[in-house]
């Protein structure tokens, strides 16, 4: 699949994203569905509290102006297989996951017929697909899944688990100033320097337009964490030590940035001034970022 | 001058070192400093309480069998510019300044007698120059006086203040992983690219011995931050604005690690097989902290 049959847009956010005063970052997804008449559906299923994270939204988008929302209560995988939801959502403009724990949220729906309708409505419809905190982890295809690292990186800290895979080669994590989550980020991308890791600051997304283009949005950064041409002992360890690590890069993008690595008359009218020429690490990593496979 | 001309070593400690139980890093001074009868020189200046500052360092080094050790109690500048004191400190085999404030301490040893005479016992003498917390951030001469950027780097987060000069290319920070400081170390290297920054955990010391090697012991990591390499939109923001940052290099440095500059046949015996051959970045951070001029 290449990138002119991926209309729609992916929103990561890093969880605590303002839902009463400016409402930034969910104004910004519903501009990005499409508008205020836009089939919006909103995946509670991360979360022991459903009704109640529901009851937040749904407040925060009618304050918006959205006229047409709809609260995907699934509980259990046999609710997310049930054909007429699917066919529902494959409808929608904007498909927001909230917070809750991105492992009940891929254990509730990976592999079912709303997990396929959200690719069908990201594919086909052009949609806006965002997730907040769990929602933001869920993303990627090897998914933050647990684990902790406060004071150092250190082997072991963090597990890695099958996420949505709307990212392949990029691990996603969320309250990332908020929670310091800089040495658990960085625990997981040691051992798999393969892939990139971005850590996504509350109230702020990573906005990954169809057209190679990137945007930090909201009230903090978005820090982008480079393993591929570090040296660590990371094999040589038992877990729970603490690994050498010498020449990990990292890129701090604040809300603002916005880059893209397709050259400027190649890219829609509506963002070709947008952003700037992606420097050669940004532009490795919009290429991580969009590399992915959605049929796989 | 150069490497022949100084014998001392450097322990930089990110301060809370153990005091009462395995003391691994007051241990290390004492050894550094040529035994428990050598005598040690303990500045509290730094303090403004070190009478109880010195009754705790009093007690862990008599733990330790520490048989002459002396509290240097400057509280003005007068104090500091006593000859006859300057003159003993000149003899000690080892200097320990504690924490407290860095302004304060070099407010009042900074440019006096008992400056000179640390210079001169680590010349001359061979002594060890330790510091913890503020003494630690005094050994730079570029110190990193005060300032807080908790989420993010901060353009004018943080100020630097003439330190001691013990160490010129390199700015310290201490407490770093505990007090989250890598956005507070960041803001000050990101602004003054052509330094290196050193984070020190607490309980932990980065030595700097006199032959090229560095060594990492205690309980937790030395982290290395360099900007020299990265673009930054710093000069273009106001005070307070989070900085653009692409392709900042990190280097964790955890405890037990040791790292020599000079080829293994130049060092000398005792450290021969103790240090790994640096790679190219830790060459350069070991050429940053001891391309320095006592003299000036």
């Amino acid at each position: 699949m290449n990138r002119q049959n991926r209309p729609g847009t992916l929103m990561i956010i890093g969880g605590g994203e303002d839902r009463t005063d400016t409402k930034t970052v969910l104004q910004t997804f519903l501009t990005l569905a499409g508008g205020m008449d836009q089939p919006l559906a909103i995946i509670t299923a991360a979360s022991t509290v459903p009704d109640k994270v529901w009851d937040m939204y749904r407040h925060a988008f009618a304050d918006l102006g959205a006229t047409n929302v709809t609260h995907v209560r699934i509980s259990c995988r046999g609710d997310a297989d049930d054909p007429a939801l699917a066919q529902q959502m494959a409808a929608s403009g904007g498909i927001f996951m909230t917070g809750g724990d991105q492992k009940r949220l891929l254990a509730t729906i990976g592999g079912t017929r709303v997990e396929q309708a959200m690719r069908q409505a990201y594919s086909h419809r052009g949609a806006c697909i965002a997730g907040t905190s769990a929602g933001a982890s869920a993303m990627c295809t090897h998914m933050l899944a647990e684990g902790r690292a406060e004071l150092a990186p250190e082997k072991g800290a963090a597990r890695l688990g099958a996420g949505l895979g709307f990212v392949s080669r990029v691990v996603i994590d969320q309250h990332f100033s908020q929670r310091h989550r800089i040495n658990r980020l960085l625990s997981v991308i040691a051992q798999s320097p393969f892939l990139l890791g971005a850590g996504i600051d509350e109230d702020t997304a990573l906005i990954i337009h169809g057209c190679a283009l990137i945007e930090v949005i909201g009230d903090g950064s978005v820090t982008v964490v480079d393993c591929r041409a570090a040296h660590s002992n990371m094999l040589d360890l038992r877990p729970g030590e603490v690994p050498e690590m010498i020449d990990v890069r990292v890129h701090v993008l604040p809300s603002g940035s916005a880059f893209s690595s397709v050259p400027e008359d190649e890219r829609p009218a509506c963002v070709a001034e947008k952003a700037r020429a992606a420097p050669p690490p940004i532009a490795e990593f919009i290429q991580y970022l969009t590399d992915w496979n959605l049929e796989s």
